[in-house]
């Protein structure tokens, strides 16, 4: 590798993201040949198809449409890979390790299902692989866990890290929308996808979630681990009676870790009103870490986008340029910890808050409340109201004291069969 | 030195900072052995006198009454200086840098008024100095700006980085109290000084400002360029109002970054309720950065406190061991950008908060806003109370238009001159 002169800079897609880094690179060229001690040249950018308008300019010859001319190319020494996907995406990264090039990527999804492979990867060849950018955009992440917080014995993560849903969750909540409304006013502002299922249920939370997970827990987390729930089951009565108990409704990332487990899970959940989590809205993101010497830290900032993704991608070839130029390049490492099991959903305890269509009739309450009880489940407080006197039903809101998932579970199969009990209506975690 | 079997570790100082550092390092010293790759031993650790209780249990020999038992030890590696002060902790790290240590520091002072300094020192002789505790606790903000942040133009900071005024002022916007109960409150909880000077009129604040302007706008800021202003002159009506009007009253810590200046400054500052700083409450404090790229990013968490800080301390000496055993320290470059000058106090330009008493007759207002429009400001809203019917004055409260601080000072004077202004009560600036 030529380590004289300049870094080569192999760009792989030149959509959102990948546009934005070659922009950055191009019009920041001076700048950071400054702080990197070295120039930074985008030699190669492979794309689908050569004859596309782009939304930067490209020295001609540039584009590249076969990976190899990209990973087989001796001038380029780090492969930045903005394709998104985990095929081929993962393919490429992989060779590019193999092919002794340091490797910097956006991609959520291939760190989450194949990190640790390819982190091993990289460092049994001598090469960095970087991944700043994979979660909360802009926000820097990686590098805090990976280095500024590395004295903590990390307690807990609580994050709101996936723009589309809380979007949606604020409009639900200020606007009173129902959730298919919101979901069309977030689509039509371009902040959700016309197939919205991988936000909406979740699985993009998940995979993020994933990738936190390994390095504050050192254990292994693949996405398949991750409890997942979405948001589309959320009704604006939910959000009017969360406002009434002093409490918002986020999709959470949850992981906390004991001695010999943890637990990762994402879905709806209720937190007070009045903690700094609670007034993360819109398309904003934020990852709340809790450590045993640092207390309580949170990281807020924009998730996605253009330029805040350009703005980690950028940080991390910087980092990679820095370390050649010193001839010491070595990915940081992710030492695993003690081996740890991953709790079962049914094991983990929280508060729960349950909304039911009952019989309006006098008697019910206490039949609910000996249901529950039987399943050691203690009411903290109740709502009761009308929902329709021509059927003669009404809306009861339960929240619990702490309870253990399984409890719950059990109770509810049973507070079903009741007869005076005509739907379980909604069921929402709650964390404190 | 003696890199091949562990890493030497010298404290100076053993207060509250130093006994929490010796402490994390003996119960982690097996974990932290893992993640650095090399045992980390603390062999000496520098004291006033000898006979003391302590904190923490150390061998017998470790503790040494001069500082040169610990930069003229061989076996020391990494010098931690956690004694906070300006002399002799300056000449100590200096003298550390110049015998080939490299050095971790939690002092604030040393670095604003002596860093650039210090840092070019430790380059000159390959040795890294590390100061990721001296502002913000266990919040990461020094490596970020090395680091992660680094593909942006950094637009400008605010920052809430006084944990003992922002218990005061939360006392006073939430409790109703008066400055002088409210600093007695935090007095009482250990959260200020028997003399709180350096903390209650921002000096702390501007040391801090200084540190985080210097790595922002990449130029030479010191404490003295920071303008600075304290809480103590904020009343208990001014929260009120403030509350009124939509805001809330924090001291805020602002650098912004142009072209050709830069302003730095740290006074109390009214904000919108509703953005993310304003919910910043009691001792914690939070740093947000906007970039051309990333946008805003916000860094919240504990600013002080033995654990948050040691959690810094030891972040920074597991980066220098990992490094010594890589092979490869060397300090993150401060790499000075264009000259840039520092805004004169009368430049800038922002919108006022101005608390006078004045006259209770007919045409005091139509005076008032003469005054003001003859020097171009313009009034955005207005309060008027009944202050004191006895003595026939009333409080006028005026919310101002963006205007140029030359401009204000100007109309104030004139203001000041009319006969049915009794006092100009107070003026805050207004940040949005």
């Amino acid at each position: 590798m030529d380590k004289g002169k300049s870094i080569g800079i192999g760009l792989m897609g030149l959509g959102v993201v990948g546009g934005g880094v070659a922009k950055v690179l191009a019009d920041k060229a001076e700048i950071l040949a400054g702080q990197a001690g070295i120039p930074l040249v985008l030699k190669r950018v492979l794309v689908r198809e050569l004859g596309k308008q782009r939304p930067v300019s490209l020295k001609l010859g540039c584009l590249v449409t076969e990976s190899g001319e990209i990973i087989n190319d001796p001038e380029i020494d780090i492969v930045v890979e903005v394709m998104g996907g985990e095929y081929p995406a993962a393919e490429y990264i992989r060779e590019a390790l193999i092919r002794g090039k340091h490797v910097v990527t956006a991609n959520k999804e291939v760190m989450a299902k194949q990190g640790l492979e390819l982190l091993t990867l990289a460092e049994e060849h001598g090469v960095e692989l970087r991944y700043e950018a994979s979660v909360g955009g802009g926000i820097p992440l990686i590098a805090p866990f990976q280095q500024d917080l590395i004295a903590n014995n990390i307690l807990a993560i609580h994050a709101i890290i996936n723009g589309t849903t809380n979007y949606i969750l604020t409009q639900m909540a200020q606007g009173g929308l129902d959730f298919s409304a919101a979901l069309e006013q977030a689509q039509e502002l371009g902040y959700a996808e016309a197939d919205p299922s991988n936000d909406v249920e979740g699985m993009d939370a998940a995979y993020k979630l994933a990738i936190l997970a390994t390095l504050a827990f050192r254990i292994q987390v693949k996405p398949e681990d991750v409890y997942c729930e979405g948001i589309s089951r959320l009704k604006a009565c939910d959000f009017r009676y969360a406002h009434e108990l002093g409490y918002v409704i986020k999709l959470l990332a949850i992981a906390k870790g004991s001695d010999s487990s943890i637990e990762v899970r994402v879905h709806p959940t209720f937190i007070p009103e009045n903690i700094m989590l609670a007034k993360v809205d819109g398309v904003y993101n934020a990852v709340q870490v809790e450590g045993d010497l640092m207390g309580k830290v949170i990281f807020y900032g924009e998730g996605a986008g253009t330029s805040p993704t350009s703005s980690a991608v950028v940080a991390d070839i910087m980092a990679v340029a820095q370390n050649i130029r010193r001839g010491a390049t070595s990915s940081p490492r992710l030492q695993l910890g003690e081996v740890k099991t991953i709790k079962s959903m049914l094991d983990i305890e929280t508060r729960y808050y349950l909304r039911l269509n009952v019989a309006d009739q006098s008697g019910v309450l206490a039949q609910i409340s000996k249901a529950l009880g039987d399943c050691d489940i203690s009411i903290s407080s109740v709502i009761q109201k009308e929902a329709d006197p021509m059927a003669k039903t009404a809306e009861l809101v339960i929240m619990t004291h702490p309870a253990r998932e399984r409890a719950v579970q059990q109770a509810l199969e049973e507070v079903g069969q009741l007869p005076v009990v005509k739907e379980i209506s909604n069921f929402v975690r709650v964390e404190v």
